[in-house]
């Protein structure tokens, strides 16, 4: 249930105000090359307290690897990994205990499992993702040799520009936006074409990101209002003999396997839930309870999220590129 | 890679031209009442030919259950069935065995694979969803005995009227559109936190679907222009004693688990690929070639597909319930 | 839980007097040529009939290729098959509806499901394995092609001869012996080296046979009273090069990968449950029943199970041959 | 690859000297008191150093857990832990970077995956089962709770007395031996009845500890020599009204469902691999090499193995007590 992917499977742990987040990287191929500053760098742009709007919480996320790279390469073996978590303050979340916030998790958690962790959010925050971050990491140093790359990027026209995110920010709410990601170099014969399409594993895998509300790849929901005629991806033959579409209205993808061009996708993340604001709730009895606003929070999550984008994308694409392998005898 | 689902795992089998299709659904519960009846009037919902613009071929997709349920009651081993190809006319594709359509996956199949099945989109076609609805069918009277229904509809505003189809078809063109689904009754607490949030789940589920380009779920996309304020599904107490919320932004879902609400999404399709029109595309050899309209083929596939997203939620709905019954001793 | 297999994955269905045993093997390699005649011939060695103390049943056991096959060579496509069960006499079976056969599995399945077929064994019948005998058969097509074969024997020590068997059945009683299987050609570095280990997926596989109750590698259970010294495979370089072992204490697999010698195990089997004898047993409300000696029943099942055990090694080789493709980038 | 269980699923990592083993508890059900000091002393038991013919290595091996339980319950989460490797001693190694130890995994590992860990067995070590018995011990206590105890301990024919093994390592040389365990209290029902048989999960659960190389569960290897009749395990209706069997021949499983009475099984270790004698092998070109006896090792594993087959039980009975809530609706 916290593990993703079939050859390449990450599993994850952690819970915010525990001592550390981590995951084990299962399924890496051997004697890959891993630059581990390379790797603590990717990691680094998700961290809080960068950018405009996001929140003052301040983690070091300095990833330990404890397994499976040795003297910079690959082994084989299971890849495991820890990041500490050293600025948790408990103390903010106190109140929220009995109370269920608004657009969170809180009170579905507790229906699922019948108890909740007492220190914050628990595992239903967005600080697990610095495990599918260092995971994505090392999959993308992988990519990279083979010539892939993943691009993500915030949508310019869904998303406040930064004098509008103060403006937000002095109002005690918050925004949403849409990211955009684009893969290049992704071979064609990718995918299975059943189940395990290729644009159903990145759905899966970006839909799993906290906050994300919607995905579509190639012209997505636009195709919907399309005549056929208007969306046909010509074949071409082009001069280096390769073949590939003169438009790519698909995302790079046909019958949910890779046709050789770049893979587009755009992902909605719904506003961050935690308000500035005081906000009217219930607690456990259904007794209603107003929150005050507290604790370190972001305004905007999409910067951040850029990189948690990019990791998913790469662990999906590398874990297809073994699967392909077994394609044939 | 045919396999879908966790607990309740449904694996297919089937080309579009060869004997049968068929599948085998695994881990369904046993003692539950099944009618066969009724099941074989769900997967008639997704037949050819009885709506204006879907394609004349005319299957009886008889349903044959091979096992797993015996006098009207599951026997909790799998349940594997067949529905036969009645009508294939692989004559119909001859022209194309060495052609790739635009927007089609003959190239992608072909390098992935490095063979293609000659009779026809192989199992690269829609054909292949017939299992789906069976199985779907399946769990769906399983889902109704416990309350829950699953509804799916086209959205008037995205799908064009019935007479603008008679227009797409006169023109030898296609159209696809956005199909809203809506799922009632599923108690809270099912989804799974992290890479299962329940509506991860969904979207795989749904962007398998053949054709399927976007899925979002509760506000989806429009989040994204929202302010955190705006957006705030308020928990309130009911009469009932039961805990709800006063507005559903968030689709029934919460932290990726069921909060109660109904869950609410939508799942958009591209216009049917193949044309009754000349298509110029390329062979094998990367030679131009015009491919003629022939075969029988759908204009419009919306409202055969109502069932398959029916199906294909039904299945992970009862999957997550199956699984929520392990969260505690 | 009616899978097995990680790429190379079977699933199968069917109870003993429904209409038919099935199964859909996934994740073959495409291109990889299959003699339909070579496959029956193989499935053709498990029916009954054929030797001595096996059962009158007559099982035509015809092979139904329903996918994944087309002019002879495989799709990439799951293979979809079935075979009907045309000698099926339930009424044989109508005494046992509400009784517990000893070291039969009437009573831990009700428990189990709450429900239990009542047409006779239902899915707890050997006849289940047919299906697992197609599937094998497949894998060992391709097995073949790479130079990898599986020959499974009964132990002649451990079998009794067959006069001894003439008397056995005489008495209305059974027996049961130990197969031995060599797999040769395997080349070094299949398995997995942790819970993957190679002996334990085959050890697992063997021990899904019904009736098996033990199983060992290489020296086995006499390793336990062997000192360290008296077990050393000796390494040596051969004359061609390659690096082999002088002996094969290790069965040919090490540190659960396997090494280019022989794969070498043994399975027990226990004799058969349904003795030709009056058998004192309890019903469903606990009150004593005397079980009369009917319907038609192998008083050995060796022979017949050659071909299963040859079939369970050959998919669980072939799995590994591919996952082994992904070790590297 | 690294990871066993389907709902309670244990993924493991780490080399033997590395920073650190560990491993994630997934599916861990919510609200299940663990005792951490219990735990540990659990863990103790397969510590080095403790008895006779052990290896001299010091390893604390004390368990940090570093999310899934908190205030002494579980939260549902998956539970992560780490277990500090503390006493690497590298350098005992060098010699053996080039050589390929035989009946150790040197070989078969450099083929497999065309790198190996240069500092010692790297992960194909008896160490990596400390992560197995951490976890082991975490799924014992949920056990515990319901009435199931596992215990395993040596077969008093099979192993040698304290007095032989002093003998044994005078001679610079090994033993092995046989491991009987008995899980007491398990409800009647669990299993899945084909490929997942209860005993096929337990045999490949414990043929994937280091060094087993048979597994048998009941009367096990005898029962091939053995006429049915013998072997009946009649059913009896007992005074409380319960039904069990009046011998247990069985070892308390019926076709592949386990029936109530007490799961017996045997487990054969071959001797340990590292002889403290000279040992002659070849080096990665096939020139001969003598190993000269270094390092620490154990003359006999099974007093510290037994924890280790005891946790691997329990993982495999937990998870099916899981999976059982799922059979029914």
């Amino acid at each position: 249930m916290n593990t993703i992917g079939k050859i390449l499977a990450l599993t994850t742990f952690g819970e915010s105000h525990g001592p550390a987040m981590g995951g084990v990287l299962d399924g890496m191929p051997a004697g890959v090359d891993i630059d581990l500053d390379r790797l603590q760098q990717f990691v680094d742009r998700r961290r809080t307290g960068q950018t405009a709007g996001s929140s003052q919480r301040d983690e070091k996320d300095r990833v330990e690897v404890l397994s499976g790279i040795c003297q910079g390469k690959t082994l084989g073996t299971p890849i495991g990994f820890i990041v500490r978590n050293t600025d948790a303050r408990s103390a903010d979340y106190e109140q929220l205990a009995n109370c269920y916030r608004p657009n969170h998790a809180d009170y579905t958690w507790e229906v699922k499992y019948g108890i909740r962790d007492p220190r914050g959010g628990g595992r239903a925050s967005a600080r697990e993702t610095v495990a599918r971050v260092v995971a994505g990491g090392i999959a993308m140093q992988a990519l990279n040799r083979l010539g892939i790359t993943v691009v993500a990027c915030r949508d310019a026209k869904s998303c406040v520009s930064t004098e509008e995110l103060q403006q937000v920010m002095a109002d005690g709410d918050t925004v949403g936006g849409i990211i955009e990601c684009v893969i290049k170099g992704v071979p064609a014969g990718l995918g299975e074409p059943l189940f395990g399409k290729l644009h159903a594993q990145l759905a899966a895998a970006m839909m799993s990101i906290p906050s994300v509300h919607g995905f579509e790849y190639g012209d997505g929901f636009e195709m919907a209002s399309k005549r056929g005629s208007e969306v046909v991806d010509q074949f071409v033959k082009r001069e280096d003999g390769t073949i590939g579409t003169k438009t790519n209205h698909s995302g790079g993808i046909q019958g949910g396997i890779s046709n050789g061009e770049d893979i587009t996708m755009r992902i909605a993340f719904k506003p961050v839930p935690t308000l500035m604001q005081e906000v009217p709730t219930i607690d456990r009895e259904g007794n209603p309870v107003t929150l005050q606003p507290r604790g370190r929070h972001d305004a905007c999550v999409l910067q951040r999220a850029l990189p948690i984008v990019e990791a998913m994308a790469a662990l999906v694409i590398l874990d297809n590129f073994l699967i392909k392998k077994t394609n044939v005898l």
